[in-house]
């Protein structure tokens, strides 16, 4: 399958996506979530749920909710015999846009930032979804 | 592997699956949860953690509690050569399950519909997951 | 695939460890985080956010974040032809690794055990990922 040119630039595109929510793990683990940790660490005083955790938890929770389904929809999509250009078009759409959306989430960029880079990368995956169903359909 | 019977039958089920969770986070999205949005929205008055937005993310984790774990066990399980109509079954029953787990997350409908719903989509799930285990372990 | 031994050693370990989300999701379980779920199991007063209950929230959380990544990299590292030895100590040092940061988490053993667990686990995972990526870029 890695000598699939569309299934090597969907690997490409999805392990840099998952890097980039392991980054977003390590910023947010800078804070202490639970009692033992903040101890640990210079006391109680430090355990705490501030909004900027909070809003990193929010990016990290939004990533799973959107690049878990890409990867099922993305490897699948890439079986169908796609055109590798038009495949790698919806490959980087997505991960730019994904890419976007966390450092408008972290830096608090103004809406609809955010927003619009959430919807840019659903396109894709809308597009790969309902591919994937009319290919099945018109097998049955 | 879309020439495969039972896999093709399992990558429709789980696309469906999936376009019912971004349903489930188009719902969601429609309250605020952060206060940029809000502001742009018509005031921080909108920013709020309501209940109703509250039961919406219930759901939608649940949904990645399980929905996630789908899409890996049925590719696996379809790999195994199982007989294609039970695994059919296995897939409905899923599909079906998850279904009616969020009409009754999000309608509150009276207990136990939501938990029924939620055990017997775990059963495939369960199946599933022996099935695996078992042909690997008499594989070695 | 099956018949591809790191493949198989790879659904092995990540089978058992969608059982151990499934068990901890169980455990979570016993406490009613609806109030028709309370209301049908003995009163309003058992629906409640204790702490036990949101630690068990965020032990599931950070499986979520981390062992679903590991269904994704760990396939396609295991189409990559690794050496199988190579590739087992990969996958056992995450499910390792995983174990011991549930078990840590849920027993609030003593602070680092679990972070430490967690960082050991990630090891494989950036590993595959680099090895990922450096094979799809030598390939273009």
């Amino acid at each position: 399958m890695m000598e699939n040119e569309v299934f090597a630039s969907f690997t490409f595109y999805s392990t840099i996506l998952i890097i980039k929510m392991y980054v977003l793990a390590i910023i947010t683990g800078q804070a202490f979530a639970n009692p033992e940790d903040a101890l640990r660490n210079g006391g109680l005083q430090y355990y705490r749920e501030d909004p900027d955790v909070e809003r990193c938890r929010r990016a990290h929770r939004n990533d799973m909710e959107n690049i878990f389904p890409f990867l099922f929809l993305g490897a699948i999509y890439s079986l169908l015999d796609p055109n590798p250009i038009v495949a790698r078009i919806h490959f980087l759409i997505f991960c730019v846009g994904r890419i976007v959306h966390t450092v408008a989430y972290l830096l608090q960029l103004k809406a609809p930032t955010r927003s619009v880079a959430y919807s840019v990368a659903q396109l894709p995956c809308f597009s790969m979804a309902l591919q994937i169903l009319f290919a099945v359909l018109t097998r049955w």
